[in-house]
């Protein structure tokens, strides 16, 4: 049986980091969910726009299977960027689109932990005040449509690049947005709040870059796993992720790589027939 | 409101082109639906893989544009690579996430139109010959729940390359796949069928390449205007598709597009407000 992860929240959950900035991870047992069936996971894993590109959840997954070698895990995407937390509210079309999202995934998954990542734009102080308040309903609108009641749910912390940039007059209540998160995740049970410190971001100082997204991915699990809010960074974020790129592919991998690489044209047909022999023959 | 489509099939309704070998297609009134919500359309639309690229929807929407230079489409993606009419069975998950992805376009929109490809996954002259009845509970149970009963039912034939390719001796049936789309359309109310002739693959000889995706939908949407099979070419193929190519961008899609170029790095965040200030003066 997977055991799945719903990704909620905006843009930073979904993933902007730039691909080219760290090493992939690809593991045929990590999957993801598309058109309501799993598929071996690959990054962007949240398309929710053509920007999308690496999030937390590829090495949160892949921290998850450090611990759990022998089982599958499985991500369903469903965060979407530039949202509030009213865009979130019970009934909306997000709020639904996950729910529906993951009760296909509960068909032949358990749904084991939710992990949300949002507040750049609920960045006021008038919104801050409200965040926890409107936060919970939608967290407990969840867990019962999913009648998840007791899984983990982690949320991160903002970036303190976001007050830095050419945008950072919209992000100077960052703070209180996170002083809400934190807040919240110490007055809710199974929640863990995870701090984003020493995170940077793309040249936008919106988004996390490709490596602090790894990093954080990271950190969410190990809040899952200890069960504890991450409020310093751990010391060992980069053996983590050192460990995880240094893992070989595997047979069926190294195959399903070949046969992307072939349908992007990137390989002649000839050649993907021999390199595929080969393969076959390890 | 939203005039949608929904796209349904496998790979080559998703769309396998490669986009670097035809000019883009971006029309802020041309939407795709992700998460539940309508933005502005880009390719690849339908990511039902990290291979998806250039399908007919793109070209068949901007046909539909150029009828309809005042009104606003939709799409909605839920094609999937590899399928088979055995997964699109009423109450399997393909079957499911259409529906309930269709569901939340009818929120905000009015479902005007079905788009399928599918049948190279049942190539053999045992599938074939249950394809109509097989596709007949689908699309009747699917016109049921969306309670849709008239709506245009467009399906497309399978290329004629196909059966000669490296993998062609699994294709060798498509003709029969052909007679049963196309008989199945001639049989039943609100459906049109559409040839592939003349149409040309990628050096993978299943995928059409991008050039005859965009051919295709301006057929599917011949077929949709004209409330008529299209069992050949029409002459204006290639004029249609200048005539979409020349449209220029507005502001907004400028814009949109600067702002993209941003997010992905393309540009510093000095140049991106200079050039937004132009922008926004024009």
């Amino acid at each position: 049986m997977i055991h799945s992860f719903l990704m909620i929240g905006q843009s930073n959950m979904a993933g902007r980091g730039y691909r080219k900035e760290v090493p992939s991870i690809y593991d045929e047992h990590i999957k993801m969910q598309r058109n309501g069936l799993w598929q071996i996971m690959s990054e962007p894993i949240n398309f929710d726009r053509p920007s999308a590109g690496v999030g937390l959840a590829a090495s949160f997954a892949a921290s998850w299977r450090l611990d759990n070698p022998k089982e599958e895990i499985g991500l369903i995407p469903c965060a979407d960027g530039g949202t509030s937390l009213d865009d979130w509210a019970v009934g909306g079309a997000l709020f639904e689109n996950a729910v529906s999202q993951a009760k296909f995934a509960q068909r032949t998954s358990k749904i084991a932990g939710i992990l949300w990542h949002q507040g750049e734009n609920d960045c006021s102080p008038e919104k801050a005040e409200k965040y926890g308040d409107k936060f919970s309903i939608i967290i407990e609108g969840l867990r019962k449509e999913l009648n998840i009641p007791e899984v983990p749910l982690v949320i991160g912390g903002l970036g303190s690049f976001l007050s830095e940039g050419i945008f950072g007059q919209y992000f100077a209540s960052y703070p209180l947005i996170n002083q809400a998160l934190e807040e919240f995740a110490k007055t809710q049970a199974n929640c863990y709040f995870v701090t984003a410190k020493g995170l940077t971001a793309n040249a936008d100082n919106i988004h996390f870059n490709a490596l602090s997204q790894r990093v954080l991915g990271v950190r969410y699990y190990s809040a899952f796993r200890d069960l504890k809010h991450l409020l310093d960074p751990n010391h060992d974020e980069e053996n983590v992720l050192a460990t995880i790129y240094s893992r070989s592919y595997t047979k069926t991998e190294k195959i399903k790589l070949l046969e992307h690489e072939f349908a992007i044209g990137n390989i002649k047909p000839k050649d993907f027939l021999s390199e595929l022999t080969i393969l076959n023959q390890e």
